[in-house]
């Protein structure tokens, strides 16, 4: 059976929603919902693997720490390597942004 | 820099367009293009990797040999583990479609 990505979005969204779309030894995919989060609300991602990310829907900034902001629109893709700090600064605040990111 | 999976569709598309998006040591991420294109033209995708697919725009069907056909509409997405002998055995004729493949 399919299962589509743009499906099952919550209404109420008080906090980003994460769902794990398929997970294997060496990679994870996962659905990220965002309206209007910036994350994490303290500090910055800092993880032990590559990530690979498009915005399917909507729009969002990345800040790498002491270095750019990344604004990420409609189709838009992003490499973030092992261990760069980074958040998720902006995502549009009136509609979903949905992401699909490759944890490898 | 940001690169756009929607950006730099060809025109003429005599053929299904591969891309390579992200390749590592273990996975590859892949944007294909197809329209109205079958593949492989001859036989069966019989892959030592499994692969991920979502269909980002555009329509699809997949054939798994001795077994089911598989319509992907715009945000669907399936799993194909390796191995398995399996064809894209009809794509929408008139416009693109734009699959996002994950190979691991």
């Amino acid at each position: 059976m399919t299962k589509n990505i743009f499906s099952d979005i919550p209404k109420l969204l008080s906090e980003e929603q994460f769902d794990t779309l398929l997970r294997s030894k060496s990679i994870k995919i996962e659905r990220i919902i965002s309206k209007g989060h910036a994350s994490p609300k303290i500090g910055w991602y800092k993880q032990q693997q590559n990530e690979w990310v498009v915005v399917l829907k909507g729009s969002a900034i990345i800040t790498i720490k002491d270095a750019e902001q990344i604004t990420l629109e409609e189709g838009d893709y992003y490499h973030l390597p092992a261990y760069i700090e980074h958040k998720v600064s902006w995502t549009k605040p009136n509609i979903e942004t949905i992401w699909l990111a490759v944890h490898y």
